[in-house]
């Protein structure tokens, strides 16, 4: 892997000249593959005009197609150490809490040295599979002192380094469970209060200059949070203008402890005490009722689905049909990044449905189409969650792209009306070419 | 790729001298991943000797993995051509019916340049991700003239060429759909009669002498084949010593036209009139009842599942737990080649029961380890259900090996304990790093 052009994300002029003039194969732009289309990119990093432009072109972009660089939604890198683990059931079937007890064996070896390995391991692997923009889901703050915050920087760090452009989602995790206290590996997660919370957060939000980060909030999840302090971080996300995300019913132990406690499932909790909006996106929702959905999407918020990590942990599948009816917002995470490939969750979103439904198409747009509404959920839907200006070649987006390889063995004699439903269906990370971030180019 | 030691396969000496000699830094052998073992082949491609052997290594297989060759027990070549199509569905959601539609569409068009084409394309991409032998499930024999069976020799020119070993699963397709007559399409499927079929497949084997291609019987379904026809066949396949394999209760209409018909469902129909053995494979048995898969299983039948496929497809989950249990041979394949990954196949042949049961470790051995028997499923079991000496690495067997290329970024860091895991759960086809098919490399 090398990159260049580096040099467009320091020189960052007002002028705003344009520095560079990207010319592919095919280029995806309103919905499909066109020809003879110009990408004009500023100093500053992004897209400043769209199509038959004049001009000379400095990169030709040959034998490739380009796509908006995928947006990952969900993330937790450092579990990529876990990668090959827990796949051993010795005292017969497991679970997502047998699971999350490997975690936790994790997170209780972590120093900053393989909070840093494992979190660029995984910020290059997800360039790899055509992700320009991870959403950090950042929970594990602490080294072995239990305090300090020490690994927030280390995962800003990585990133840069990796040249991913991330939104840290930075996590309030105050119970060990609903009304319990933090045990064991949970104490490296913990705030002490919601302001040392915030103190945290604006320390960081003041010294995050570059481009290429940002901050957003996170409530962990109702096992962690305490529904006033969830009411109170969204209120503190509002004012900071910031996407707030948060865990919601992915799996059913937690729903019974929420309604043993709240009366109520975590999220018909937030629809009464949240004001949802387009900030907010609750994770995974795989056991949702259906009314409380229809609730929580009409008020527009985002649900992110996260297909092959909610397949490994057994999670179960999510009522996509019931979010896409009311257009809803989904989009796709990585989460425990045992596998990372966007195509592969693109996909298997579809898939898991099409399985539990027996039937073909669900996941369609208006055209009937589903490798352009897949796409959608891994671009643009991403996008909106994080709160960045991505997900779509058009004027005002960061120039975040992902090249893909035309001659790619998979792809080979698809015409450029099916090209997008042979690399959604049926290629793999090794027809990613390259991708893009903010004007600075990676090739693999 | 290129090839090397081709000239192997041309020496068939009787005297079976070494030819080579192999040693990987991990080899895969009783069932984990050992240091310090060598591979001795034949110079007729078998292998000779696996241990710690003396001799000049021939082929130092450094930074590389050693595992039998991936082998897929069902595929159909040819609809490689409808890749990226059908997945648009203008009027609402589609099935496994509108699927066929476009299936035969492409049949209608097949001439003998485009069927060598797609097949010797899906053979290459196979060689790519792993597989060392395809169980070419081949219907399509004839061109526009709707006889003649050009198209059988097109498939194994097309395998030779690529270099993969072959399997000819050769088809018997009689009726239409149960008593119907063949229609449009289905005419180039057809046999006139059962001793026509059966002269073909004689005529075949007659002049077969390449050693990596081999022939198999088939029944094509119920649909296509009446009770008494496949009666005969499984006795000309037992004559023959050749395995006979039969699409079976894929979809329920399939079930229910039976049922209609013969008063039984396909897999009951067999289990009372036709001698199940370890020469038979289902393939599919989505929604096979549970005691007809018992009886099946009892008497020895194999089982095959193609879990991208039946994904696309939205056939339903099939019952492994069930399989499992009575240790049934479940095998995979690829079936309509929309996209070729035995990796992906293998995990989510294990995550499709994860999302239904809702619990972790579904295919476990008896170690409770899910990825080895993943990878016995992917090899042994079906090299046993197409008849061939492949599937694992040990003296006797036909020399087919994958190499996995630990440098590979979705393996960094993996143990030598878990490296088999984060290679099923966690990588693709840039992991492979090539293949050896009877002592002739491949390398990627």
């Amino acid at each position: 892997m090398y990159a260049t052009g580096g040099d467009i994300m320091t020189d960052i002029s007002s002028s705003r000249s344009i520095a560079q003039l990207y010319e592919a194969d095919l280029t995806w732009v309103d919905g499909r593959f066109q020809r003879d289309v110009r990408v004009a990119v500023d100093t500053a990093g992004r897209i400043e005009a769209v199509g038959a432009l004049d001009g000379n072109v400095t990169q030709q972009l040959k034998g490739k197609a380009l796509l908006p660089g995928f947006v990952n939604a969900h993330s937790h890198a450092f579990q990529r150490g876990l990668r090959g683990h827990g796949e051993t059931f010795v005292e017969g079937a497991g679970s997502f809490w047998t699971w999350r007890k490997a975690m936790y064996e994790l997170v209780g070896r972590m120093d900053e040295t393989m909070m840093y390995e494992l979190s660029r391991q995984a910020f290059e692997e997800m360039l790899a599979a055509g992700i320009t923009t991870v959403g950090e889901f950042h929970y594990l703050h602490h080294d072995a002192s239990e305090a300090g915050f020490a690994f927030d920087d280390v995962v800003l760090r990585a990133a840069a380094d990796a040249g991913i452009r991330i939104v840290l989602l930075n996590a309030y995790y105050a119970t060990g469970g609903i009304g319990e206290p933090l045990q064991g590996g949970q104490l490296r997660f913990g705030s002490r209060s919601v302001s040392e919370y915030l103190d945290q957060l604006d320390a960081l939000a003041a010294r995050m200059t570059s481009q290429t980060q940002s901050l957003g909030m996170v409530a962990h999840s109702i096992r962690a949070v305490p529904i006033e302090n969830v009411m109170i971080l969204q209120q503190e996300s509002d004012k900071r203008g910031m996407v707030l995300h948060m865990h919601v019913e992915e799996q059913q132990e937690e729903i019974n402890a929420c309604v043993d406690h709240y009366h109520h499932p975590p999220m018909a909790l937030l629809n009464e005490h949240v004001a949802v909006s387009s900030r907010f996106t609750a994770v995974h929702c795989t056991h949702s009722a259906a009314a409380d959905l229809d609730l929580y999407l009409e008020a527009g918020g985002n649900v992110c689905i996260c297909p092959l990590t909610e397949a490994n942990l057994g999670d179960g599948l999510a009522n996509i049909p019931r979010m896409l009816h009311h257009n809803g917002c989904v989009c796709l995470g990585t989460d425990s990044n045992a596998r990372i490939s966007m195509l592969e969750e693109m996909r298997w979103l579809e898939y898991g449905q099409r399985l539990q439904l027996q039937q073909r198409g669900v996941c369609v747009d208006d055209a009937g189409q589903v490798a352009p509404r897949l796409l959608e959920m891994a671009t643009l839907n991403g996008a909106r969650a994080l709160g960045v200006r991505a997900g779509a070649i058009r004027k005002g987006a960061w120039a975040d792209f992902v090249t893909i390889d035309l001659d790619n063995a998979a792809l080979r004699g698809s015409p450029d009306e099916s090209l997008l439903a042979a690399l959604v269906f049926g290629s793999g990370n090794d027809a990613i070419a390259g991708v893009c971030v903010g004007g600075r180019w990676f090739d693999f």
